[in-house]
């Protein structure tokens, strides 16, 4: 029951820490103990939120709204519930801590980033060399990018490394947001080689702006933010016996490089476009080279 | 950009305080500043709580889709958003600081409890004496329900105030939620007397449980939580001048008042049915005194 009358001091409500205790240890002997720690953390900020800000009924409600609205919208081809969260950091939050606990034993990794919601499971394996662009747009600039994908503490190459590439059109779509873009357009899979080398053509990235007419759209409006993502290219990187990698890599001259409005880009992974002579194939060269830790033994 | 290696105490994760800086200040210069309040508040609980729990993408996103869900199960018959809040203790506490600002000046006041999703704007006026129930089932048992509306501060009767009643049938559902009750079933505006007098039959009310079929009754299994709130009756009073209450009366007797599974229970909410002679219409008596706290000049 919620008992009041015992934190006279905070005159924002009735409801003090006492109430907050009760809500928390009405989880039953069952709850799994992880779970117990995330709940009981979470209930505990959700009400000093409510406290610090004395959030009003109508208030509370127009955020409920927001939530439902974002489940609403949300369907195989976006997520509204995560946009929200990336818009305010929570999944570039997380992404590192995740990422952090993983390869707490190792240095020099390349920095992880966030997934996003355009991955796809189904990567057509492509052979180096080879372009991911089935339907390059008049106004794209070709890329040839290369590298090597080496162990991160002994610098050995890692052979049969696969490396899921992705990456948005010029027209800030991807291609199962896009019914212009032929399926699959602008994603790839492939296996580095003996020496743990990688190599494709793909576009040089450009900035876009988050989907205007969704609950994340409406708050980043409210909050007086501009929508764009700096021009990046996703990657998903797995050997046996590593960490798998996910991450983003950022042209270090997109204007939004230091504004992201997503917040994953990290200083390491800003890249440099050099100009490529001599290719009829790509006007810019782009090498990157990928270092993974190891899992422990 | 997400600046990182400034907090290398916090080995969990390389985006610590300056990064949940970044994200507030990213809100623009006409940001509302009340909007500006709520959310620093937010997105500081909110990236405090993952580096608590060390929380990872794995569980962030079950967190997603969870939300997602919710979205996906409401429409204008059950709001899975609010329940969720709700089973969570955050609208009872919303509803607590909303109903203590807005009466600060006055004591002595009926206590404020959750509206809940089920209030409908359109009850119809019925005369005092007559029941709220048009269909009424065989296993209710039929309550008389009376009393006055009177100022809190002065004592002074309140002619002319409307009192919304709703309630639950005995199989724990509302009207709009059961396709075989009538519509507006359980559910009646009164209007006092010059005395503040104000009277209807209605059922006992009891106990039931919450829908078990989405993300709330979820969330609820997994902390190992009984689904039942305690039997209880609405209503919403208004009389120009005064501050508006919304509010719920709890059955004493009921073996949940203790451990609602919405908090939304306080003790001078509880309150005796005596049995009542007599009245072939009802064999319980619920005697209710309602007091309003006046608006500042």
């Amino acid at each position: 029951m919620a008992t009041n009358g015992q934190n006279g001091a905070d005159a924002a409500t009735t409801l003090g820490p006492e109430f907050t205790k009760e809500v928390i240890n009405s989880m039953g002997p069952n709850t799994d103990p992880r779970l117990r720690e995330i709940m009981t953390s979470l209930i505990g900020h959700l009400h000093d939120f409510a406290r610090d800000v004395r959030l009003t009924s109508d208030e509370w409600l127009a955020g409920v709204n927001m939530i439902n609205w974002a489940g609403q919208m949300s369907n195989d081809k976006r997520n509204e519930g995560q946009l929200i969260c990336d818009i305010l950091g929570m999944e570039s939050l997380v992404d590192d801590i995740t990422y952090t606990a993983a390869t707490k034993a190792s240095s020099n990794l390349t920095a992880s980033a966030i997934l996003g919601p355009f991955y796809r499971e189904d990567h057509p394996v492509l052979k180096n060399g080879s372009t991911i662009s089935s339907d390059t747009p008049k106004d794209a600039q070709m890329a040839y990018m290369h590298g090597r994908v080496t162990d991160a503490a002994t610098g050995k190459p890692l052979a049969n490394a696969e490396i899921d590439v992705w990456q948005a059109s010029t027209n800030g779509l991807y291609e199962q947001q896009d019914p212009d873009q032929k399926d699959l357009n602008l994603r790839g899979k492939f296996i580095t080689d003996e020496e743990g080398r990688y190599s494709l053509y793909c576009l040089r990235p450009t900035a876009y702006p988050l989907p205007p007419d969704g609950p994340a759209a409406q708050m980043l409006r409210a909050m007086d933010r501009h929508f764009y993502r700096p021009a990046h290219i996703h990657f998903l990187v797995r050997v046996p016996g590593y960490k798998q990698l996910v991450t983003q890599i950022f042209d270090r001259d997109c204007k939004y490089l230091e504004n992201d409005t997503v917040f994953a880009v990290k200083p390491e992974l800003a890249v440099e476009f050099k100009p490529r002579k001599g290719d009829p194939k790509a006007e810019w060269d782009l090498e990157y080279d990928i270092k993974l830790g190891a899992m422990e033994a």
